[in-house]
């Protein structure tokens, strides 16, 4: 009946969707510190900050220094993220960046305005030249990404024609330019997906493209977020995008009622697949207390679960 | 694959679970008016509060009062829990209550030792008695109850057959004393369950008992509610307990680091079952606003996430 993977990777995204979103400038040094912590539970992959303009994310203004000061651990990768090529070109000066491109296309007009100032066709065609850009480095895309691809708060439902059209771009953008995108992603940007809905897009790529790895960046702004983990892993995936603690969430996903959830708590999610049998390669326990420092430093009461009520594991032990 | 119920009942505990684990006792015309507002929400149970010891739980002193001054709506169902004999008598000595009693089973002698003070197969003894005091009130029970039915953090893991023990003796309670007991819970007090659990014992309680209405009680402590809700729901389970935004939890959940997840966020669960085509008679939007009113009583941010997001109708009818 399911099809659950024998092991998961979860790409750490806390640094940077957590603090681009708060109001405060947290001091460099405590981010370096969570990031060094976040370097010792398993993780691979970390996404350290982006290269967005500082006058609107004043928040990540040092991401470049931020990439010159973590303590790097060997094996794991320390990405940035780029909405345009003027960020592409500051990530691709700092030496200390594992560049992992990636492609980005928004299923919501509205939300690519709001994102990125232009038309979501408009995003989707600068894209061939992002892999122009990526190609004069020597680089290739690591992921394609379809944001909003399960609905958005200014355009509401998202057809699934809609969604699988930008995937049916990205191959033949892929078969054109004659480079692999290995991974692709379903962004669940603002919380609008559920069980069903996340197995069903699963379903359509996964028949658009049989070969190639899906992944899914998942938001848990209504509370869908581990049921959606579920769902995808029940379809086999392998691959996630989520936060530390839950910090985070899309700038354009609240209610004006404030602390509305971020992204899909990462500790949760990897409890989830302990629970089930699916290897990590996360110290769940490590991971807990990362969690706990991102609580101390941001200051208030996080959304994450397991990070206040304890890993199973611990007590099991005490048993 | 799946077989989801065509609509779902709603049990709302967050009147008791919420405010029996705070600190604080709350002014008796808070609750009121929390009450008064879950009642115009769809809702049609509500659990009160409960009689229960005043010396160990302050909180509860006044729920006989409490079923006085609420405005009851017609067809709510306003009910009450106790944990002994004594709250028994209590609860029935008030015409306003509405009497749905239940029997309480432990899956774990640890819990059974710290809430009830006695060891499971005492207490498991016990209500066989509780069935005859019911009798001499002209009652019968509405629900047998297997507590930590998934784990216990004093207990670790609790193993199918010692569930299964329970159910079986409740199944043999109900032939010898010739009464129906109209609905089994599965209740993960301490938040141990996963999807995959959940669907396990759901079946093997079907097995067990295949024209039985099976019901689950549900804590987020780990972050799984929503997930063991849908997985509940996959099993096409139509019964649910939950706290309006994700209220209370239990007292020995907890690892020290306060604030750990409550009950499963009721409006949370009905947005997943409008979302899954599933009716509930709930208006979400009343909901979220009972939700948000907890909030402000309680005085500080409480842990659902459609209450800080917004329902999703409200979003699609912007558009």
């Amino acid at each position: 009946m399911t099809d659950f993977p024998k092991s998961v990777e979860f790409r750490e995204e806390g640094p940077r969707e957590g603090f681009q979103i708060e109001k405060t400038i947290y001091p460099i040094e405590q981010r370096i510190e969570l990031i060094n912590a976040l370097s010792e539970t398993g993780l691979k992959t970390i996404q350290v900050g982006s290269f967005v303009s500082p006058t609107y994310v004043p928040q990540m203004a040092d991401t470049g220094e931020l990439f010159k000061r973590i303590n790097r651990k060997e094996g794991v990768h320390y990405t940035a993220l780029w909405l345009n090529e003027k960020g592409f070109k500051k990530a691709v000066s700092i030496p200390e960046i594992d560049m992992e491109p990636k492609l980005l296309f928004y299923a919501s007009d509205a939300f690519a305005q709001q994102n990125n100032n232009c038309r979501a066709s408009e995003m989707r065609e600068r894209q061939r030249d992002w892999v122009h850009l990526y190609k004069e480095h020597d680089l290739v895309p690591d992921s394609a990404y379809v944001m909003a691809a399960f609905g958005c708060n200014m355009e509401g439902d998202i057809s699934t024609e809609r969604v699988m059209e930008d995937f049916k771009f990205i191959i033949r953008l892929s078969e054109e330019e004659n480079i692999p995108i290995p991974n692709l992603f379903l962004a669940d940007t603002m919380g609008w997906g559920n069980p069903e809905s996340v197995k069903r897009l699963i379903g359509e790529v996964r028949n658009l493209a049989p070969d190639t790895r899906i992944g899914m960046h998942i938001h848990d702004t209504r509370g869908m977020g581990i049921a959606n983990v579920y769902a995808a892993l029940s379809m086999g995936v392998d691959l996630f995008e989520s936060s530390v603690a839950g910090l985070g969430g899309c700038p354009f996903a609240g209610h004006g009622h404030g602390n509305a959830a971020g992204n899909v708590c990462t500790e949760d999610a990897v409890l989830l697949c302990h629970e089930l049998g699916i290897e990590t390669g996360i110290d769940l326990e490590k991971l807990i207390s990362a969690s706990r420092l991102a609580e101390q430093i941001i200051g208030r009461s996080l959304m994450g679960r397991v990070m206040h009520s304890g890993a199973l594991d611990s007590f099991r032990r005490k048993v």
